[in-house]
């Protein structure tokens, strides 16, 4: 079964608008086993669309068009819809009906061509999920379907969860189930955990009974997705369940985290768990720390708050820690003074050189690490690449893990005075 | 001249990226003049390749592939081009010369297959940029060509610059130059200025002088972009200055900056030339307004450093200033507090009210702004729209934009004691 996507809209071709849509639908029809070998934009012109529709139904099996079904005068993927097919098109009174109290129930005037939305081609059948006012068709074509949804994600993504692609498995004979799991590591190359997994890839290739894919996500890791396929849920899940022990086994406390986790959620729930609260001094990292932190839900439960400085003289004004230069002592008295400013159980803290501005002794990317804890205090000195905003977002990464590891390694006290 | 953009890559067709270089390419058309009717996206699979690349061709006048261009076996777009040249492939020796140096000078050891990024099919010809490992080529067909470009973003980017564009624009015959400039505006809809500028619009219809058009760009405002063309560089950037004047005079303070500006370099450039000093006191904000500044150029010269707090107990510790429910007096204080405390001549500060932390008083979305300046203190309350994450975002930038405000509006003193 092929399925190919076609995006609609001049703004796509003029790049006022990227296309994450298509994005988002090849990965839902890779999860569910349809192949799609070819995604293609089309601007709102009539004839064009109809030839990239038709072409596209030529060599594949299904379409789903993306946009063009609003009410406004570019709006013509409907009347394309109804040329390939070959067929007129007729309102629908039960959409418009809809249509019309959509507009009520929120107080807004509706102008006519509104109800344009609810002309469908004759023979094509609108999808019962609705959640704006234009709404999905499903146009069969001999042993062939188009299928055309609005551009708005999540109106697309509630048509393609609940219409398409139950509607294509059935049509392709799915009946096994497809399902995968993000395992996201930190702290070593994609080659790196190729070759500590490198038994197991070869024992999988011979098996069949899972595949292991790497993904380089720059400061989000590297992410190794494990995907299965059985009869039911219940056994696939199963088979993933095992697989994560086994990659788990490999690679140890590279592994922060599964899907949706981030470095972040992980290590305010650990903080949590753990009964401790933090507090965060940052120099070359100029707020992005906070801000991981602060985007993460509940994370006032444990985040009390940050300071940054950026020059000396603040520095010591408002830490009262004196010094210019980067080093592990001045690391370690930032993340002592910012814990106890902020009243916190941990303190953490980094400085560094980006290539803005150079120093003497450190080469540009010299960062150091310090974590405050108790009467304890760790440091780290690490060494990352790349312009200023790379090593920004290195250090913040680096800071978190390093975080992490020390807080899953350590034997922490309950609660430390604070 | 139509030129159609075929992006290379199965990951691309997964998900697993999304495509921006497309949407970046088809931007640098539309500015040239060249029309770009499709944009398709095509895996690492020669025959599909071959036919996508092929069709593509027969309904433009040139295409550029993007991707595909690297060292490993995935790597295929050299072979479908040779295939649909109907030639053979030739090691370019001053290519493979410059790869085994790029090694070298990085101290990194070069495995073999880095070099069949040197292998050139015969008749094409080599780009003289040359960022990465990858040349990239330009194959010419009887009267069409095609432009065979890597997928690394500064790569690609870096070429079509230096060959592609000018290349198009002279196949095109394109004598004519066209610019445009984008005005960058904070604190009215799209539908106001539209109608603000509705006698404009409708003189640059009739005249065809240049065309004005808007882009809401969510927290970065909405952008109002001025188009034109004319014979010259000269003549084209006196039209867009002249124009930019008329649009200027209308929307005034609305526009806070031009093309590449942001919110942040305005502000911070402002202060800079008052010579003025800033810390900021972040609450509901939790570090993005900290980031943006940090992340600008030059900001260390003026951006002292900033608080967080999250808790009443820890803004009463860290800054001294008592109270949990926001409301402007407390956002006064914290914005002094702040300033005090790092002895800067502004200090700014916002606090509110989302949807993860009701208050019986208050709505969420409620943001209160202040600013202190010497004796002077200034604040606003604002009502923001959406879910926590779009209060954070929206209350930085109304925050910035309050501060800009102020800044053009007052004579300040150039250098508050501090």
């Amino acid at each position: 079964m092929r399925c190919e996507i076609v995006a609609i809209g001049t703004e796509l071709l003029l790049g006022q608008i990227t296309d994450t849509n298509s994005s988002w639908i090849g990965e839902q029809l890779a999860l569910a086993g349809i192949d799609s070998y070819f995604q293609v934009k089309v601007g709102d012109n009539l004839e064009r669309m109809i030839d990239c529709i038709q072409h596209a139904l030529a060599r594949s099996d299904a379409v789903i068009t993306c946009g063009g079904l609003g009410p406004t005068q570019d709006d013509i993927t409907r009347e394309a819809l109804a040329r390939i097919m070959g067929v007129g098109v007729e309102r629908d009174a039960a959409i418009a009906t809809r249509i019309r109290h959509m507009f009520e129930s929120r107080g807004r005037e509706m102008s006519a061509n509104n109800l344009l939305q609810a002309d469908v081609p004759i023979g094509a059948t609108p999808m019962a999920q609705m959640p704006g006012t234009a709404p999905g068709l499903v146009c069969p074509l001999g042993d062939k379907v188009i299928y055309a949804v609005p551009g708005v994600p999540s109106e697309m993504r509630e048509m393609m969860q609940g219409t398409i692609l139950p509607d294509l498995k059935r049509r392709a004979g799915v009946n096994s189930v497809i399902r995968s799991r993000v395992l996201r590591t930190w702290g070593h190359s994609e080659s790196g955990l190729a070759e500590i997994l490198a038994e197991r890839l070869r024992e999988l290739d011979r098996s069949k009974r899972a595949t292991l894919a790497f993904q380089a996500s720059g400061i989000e890791g590297i992410k190794v997705r494990i995907t299965a396929k059985a009869d039911s849920d219940t056994a696939v899940m199963l088979i993933i369940d095992e697989e994560e022990q086994q990659v788990r086994e490999l690679l140890s406390t590279y592994i922060f985290g599964t899907d949706e986790q981030t470095m972040e959620s992980v290590v305010l729930e650990c903080l949590r768990l753990k009964g401790l609260s933090i507090a965060v001094a940052e120099t070359v990292t100029g707020g992005l720390i906070s801000t991981r932190l602060s985007a993460t839900k509940n994370a006032r439960e444990v985040f009390r708050g940050s300071v940054i400085v950026n020059d000396p003289e603040t520095q010591e004004r408002v830490l009262g820690v004196a010094g210019a230069i980067p080093s592990l002592e001045l690391t370690a008295a930032l993340a002592q003074a910012v814990r106890r400013e902020f009243g916190a159980d941990v303190g953490i803290a980094s400085t560094g050189i980006d290539t803005s501005m150079p120093s003497a002794d450190l080469r540009p990317g010299t960062v150091f690490l310090a974590l405050s804890l108790g009467d304890e205090c760790v440091t780290e000195r690490i060494r990352l690449p790349g312009d200023p905003e790379r090593v920004r977002e290195y250090s913040v990464i680096s800071l978190l893990n390093f975080l992490r590891r020390r807080l899953n390694l350590e034997t922490l006290p309950d609660r430390s005075p604070s």
